[in-house]
């Protein structure tokens, strides 16, 4: 079992100023790979509540993913509040000072807050700023800005287990969903190795649905969502593959 | 003290299949309101996942809103999981029967599947597609699709207490944030009565930041805009309130 949780440290995203962007990328991403992602926790940038969040989710899941909250100013707690969740010591690490030289050799003091992370973290690479992450035991800490983020994921990314993808088939049809309800009902019954998910949206007046298939076997899944369109066609909808 | 959280349930948010929208209008409405959010979970329709995220918030904080999952499929667990979670039974609810009659006298059964909440519920009202949602105790049972969850929000809005609302101001500046992080520390310390933020954003090569401002108390928050001004004209930038 491959499991995950992502914490998104981010007074900004629960004030509603920002619209967070993050998860949907990496919930896409750990789909891919095939590791579960199981479930989020946005909040505050508050020292107590990231480490009660890190401790009670890091026993728990195989990985988690943090973003937020490691840039140079004073609300920028993250390293401190993960290092007081594992117990460990702050360090500046030479590795991260000599980074922040060599990119730019007159900046001012407080950059080297940056250079601040828990003793023996490893590295996370970051193409975009170069100023890194870092990962302490199963806890993987990314910035917040999606697309230093996105870099420093794909720095590690091929180091994390790979599971079965799930593989995913959507069914559209031009109807309610009530009408689909005892059919899908039925077919999620007769196929338990399958996850069959009903989204309706409303265009003007009328609803649409979108029926997602999931599963990590082909042939259940192939199956399922023969009977999905069977069951469309049966109650005079057309089914399109999306 | 009014403090609130937001469940969103919803595996195809968890699958990456869909972007949220729903934490960024619920956030701001409470903000507006003057109602803390303090977090957020993001869970899958998984039935033990409600039960234990509703059972550890619902004590924790003053108002839980729940998103998504009360549609008439096999997927749409919500009611029943927090029924389950209040240890109480899962009724048909006579209003909503009569709802769904009046709106579509022909549909099918599985349409009265929305008329199942948990017994001792009252219903929330739904502008858009009338079926309601419901309120259990302090939980918030609102749909997942934005346009029904924000027309039920507004059924509702003014029944919530009605805290200090939090002012905000922003300051923009052309700079990296770094410059400002020893100016915004000492600020930050002497006025403990705000919050302040620091949002950098890269346009092509060049840094930007948002200084945000949050008090609830006008007096120390134009005292600290008005100073975290002064420290961008100081270091030879260009403050814009934004």
């Amino acid at each position: 079992m491959h499991t995950s949780a992502i914490i998104v440290i981010g007074s900004e995203i629960i004030s509603g100023r920002t619209q967070d962007l993050n998860v949907q990328f990496l919930a896409q991403k750990l789909d891919q790979r095939g590791i579960d992602l199981k479930e989020v926790r946005i909040i505050t940038d508050d020292e107590n509540m990231i480490i009660e969040t890190v401790n009670a989710l890091r026993s728990k899941y195989n990985y988690i993913f943090t973003t937020g909250g490691i840039g140079p100013t004073h609300d920028d707690i993250t390293a401190l509040s993960i290092a007081k969740a594992f117990n460990l010591p702050l360090i500046r690490h030479p590795e991260i000072v000599d980074l922040i030289q060599k990119r730019k050799p007159k900046t001012v003091a407080a950059s080297y807050r940056m250079a601040d992370v828990p003793e023996g973290s490893t590295l996370i690479g970051n193409p975009v700023t170069q100023v890194p992450g870092f990962k302490i035991e199963n806890v993987y800490v990314f910035a917040g800005i999606p697309e230093i983020m996105q870099g420093m994921f794909a720095s590690i990314e091929e180091t994390l287990v790979k599971g079965l993808p799930t593989l995913t088939k959507t069914i559209h049809c031009h109807m309610g969903e009530s009408l689909l309800a005892d059919g899908l009902s039925t077919i999620q019954h007769k196929f338990k190795e399958v996850e069959i998910g009903s989204y309706p949206y409303q265009i003007e007046t009328d609803w649409h649905v979108n029926v997602v298939v999931r599963s990590k076997d082909p042939k259940p899944l192939n199956a399922a969502t023969q009977n999905i369109v069977d069951l469309i066609q049966e109650l005079g909808g057309e089914p399109v593959q999306v």
